[in-house]
């Protein structure tokens, strides 16, 4: 199939993906409940008690999915018009993966500066920001300046949506090849958004960075290389924590007798030669994750004596996609009224997918649950809000099982009422 | 009926108001085509042809609802959060009578520019900005920059929504008391944003500024006032042109002998006294407009010789709502992709509707179609985009004919889909 005419017939006969609809009936005579004079009531009961406003509005289940356009895919730069039907096609899977509301706004900003203004002015409409395709390393900036600023969670999908998918896809290959996360060694190929929040991800989750190697297109990070980075650039971090011994060299060098290669860099075939997999530790992990092309091919993997394969493709096994984390994520949060999304939800999140994998019985062809396994995504939505209540970043604090009957129904509920998933 | 209860009521058990819906059937092998890897063709249109954002995405039917709540209902300055039922109020009704999808959004800002940069910067995801409840006289500056520097319609439902509906039921009234807009002598009772909106509606109409006299709290204004307003306020216009013969008073000695009064000014009853309507010419109009309740009720009004009678109540009959305009606007200004609202497309409008009215047959309870009159809704938006074309500020011009028939099509697969209204 050619999935770019195709996608084009489809978008052109819907005119776009998603619609605004009332939720409840409307006819002449409650015209006067949904607005004046009768909405006036609820306008002053929200002045008076403001957190009223997540239950009154739709601001309890609404996230933004904001871009500036600035990293669309693989298309690069191509400006906030052109990112929009993909922002709308994340609001889409918001929906019917979570059963959260989202809205596509796709921002005409030149600077880190505007970007931020822009989300702090928008953020009382929303129950939380998603962030998504914006250039790196305004993106960390831009993201740690609004988790500090707001009192919504601010996520980029970019870092901690693929970060968390890896980290749930890597426990679930080290469990079946016998591996330890402590002990292993891994490497993280392209060192963009995504494996720089990888890279976070992993030692919050206990791995020391002595085990990490990074590798971008100049070469592997070391404490050589620090003043490549800005003052506020995360990567500075790994250039100081890793590497210590200063091995210098590319992929090839770096991958020598690792036992994991996290690839998040550009579309292969030929980023990564099967040559260098051989170089790998006995029965090697390899996620070879962009898009659209993996950067070395899944068969070649294999072939090359790999024991587990991963991609971002739905057409090969051990499919790694956001969209087994985002609309959970945003579920959890929105259901005990998050203020912020944690490290330690991510981690949350990552373990429950893993477990439920776990659960049904882990092989090669499925280290992580699939997209169709809506459990899963039940038991990562309430591992994140008991996380956040754990953390006390939670507005309600309800007990396991309320949390539990709320995610559940409110992603059932979605499915229920769209019918439109096979 | 208690309305604010029961509107608590209501927005309490569906948590607001509006819903994000896909457009079409969503199922693990389209999934491809709604976003990646099928999507990326349709950002590269977009990216080689920006003109197609319209036809590919949602942009070509979604408008926003933007307040920064600084002005909301009889409210005053609650705040964008409690902003946010009215705006979620207000989507809901462009959805319903006009078929187009809408997004409240509030937002936090502090000034004038702060507002115009969250605007522009958000412009590129919409066909079109409905501002909203937002304090005079920053509403008019924000309005008049934004027409200049976008390229999508920019309308302020609270300046020219109220003008166009005040205007369509002014044309209706003058016909039933045989009387002739341009011979017509007619006072302003209130001078904020609607008023001022009005006066300038007048002018493009034909009215004389010397048939017109406008009173606020201070009194009627004058050539004298000049200096109270600041050097932008379109009220200096108001000021300069009107009463040069500098007539002192309030609002009784302005209405002594005229023709029409048009109030939109602070809720009575008992800002208009009975023994002012009785020192207007024979057979007066009145226009009462305050919500929620008229400056003088509409008993008090007929007992006092008025021929005609107008609120902006549903209870009363002559119901001068911009729900008659908003949406029916946004229909033609979408649908013929304009990109600007003039003044002669108010005018289009108002005439659009008097015309309905007309040929249904005027009353001195009817003289502006009920808002159940969808066939007055189609005509008044081909009225609206056949204005655009000849205004030369469509981007796309069909002929009549099939401008007609997309409008159809738009506002009654709403009614359809829906299928709620009773």
């Amino acid at each position: 199939m050619d999935y770019g005419e195709e996608s084009l017939k489809l978008h052109r006969s819907l005119a776009g993906k998603i619609s605004v609809v009332p939720k409840g009936k409307v006819n002449y005579d409650n015209l006067s409940l949904y607005y004046t004079p009768g909405v006036a009531a609820v306008s002053k009961r929200i002045a008076e008690q403001p957190y009223e406003v997540f239950n009154l509005t739709w601001r309890g289940n609404t996230v933004a999915v904001i871009s500036d356009g600035t990293r669309v895919l693989g298309l690069g730069n191509v400006g906030p018009e052109a990112a929009l039907p993909v922002m709308e096609g994340k609001a889409l899977l918001f929906k019917v993966f979570g059963g959260v509301d989202a809205v596509p706004l796709v921002v005409r900003s030149k600077s880190e500066d505007e970007l931020v203004d822009f989300c702090r002015a928008v953020a009382p409409t929303f129950g939380g920001i998603n962030l998504e395709d914006i250039e790196s390393p305004k993106c960390f900036y831009v993201l740690e300046r609004l988790r500090d600023i707001l009192d919504i969670p601010v996520w980029h999908d970019d870092q901690q949506g693929t970060a968390t998918v890896i980290l749930a896809g890597l426990l679930g290959a080290l469990e079946l090849t016998g591996r330890d996360l402590k002990n292993s060694r891994i490497v993280l190929v392209g060192m963009g958004a995504a494996n720089t929040a990888v890279f976070r991800l992993l030692l919050k989750a206990g791995v020391s960075p002595s085990n990490i190697l990074a590798v971008d297109e100049k070469g592997i990070l070391s404490p050589q290389r620090l003043e490549e980075f800005e003052e506020r650039d995360p990567r500075r971090a790994v250039c100081k924590l890793t590497n210590r011994e200063g091995k210098t060299g590319h992929i090839p060098q770096a991958l020598e007798d690792a036992d994991v290669c996290i690839a998040l860099s550009r579309p292969g075939p030929g980023v990564i030669e099967p040559s260098w997999i051989r170089k790998m530790s006995a029965s090697p992990i390899v996620f070879a994750c962009a898009n659209p092309v993996p950067e070395i091919l899944p068969e070649e993997t294999l072939n090359a004596g790999a024991a587990v394969v991963a991609t971002g493709r739905s057409d090969f096994p051990n499919q790694l996609n956001n969209v087994l984390v985002f609309p959970a994520m945003f579920r959890g949060v929105l259901d005990v009224r998050a203020k912020k999304i944690t490290d330690g939800m991510c981690l949350a999140a990552a373990n429950a997918l893993y477990s439920y994998a776990r659960t049904k019985g882990l092989s090669t062809g499925y280290i992580i649950p699939r997209l169709d396994e809506f459990e899963a995504l039940i038991e990562e939505a309430v591992a994140v809000a008991l996380e956040a209540v754990r953390e006390g970043v939670a507005r309600n604090n309800n007990n396991e099982e309320a949390i539990r009957k709320i995610i559940k129904d409110n992603i059932l509920r979605s499915q229920g009422v769209l019918g439109k998933i096979v």
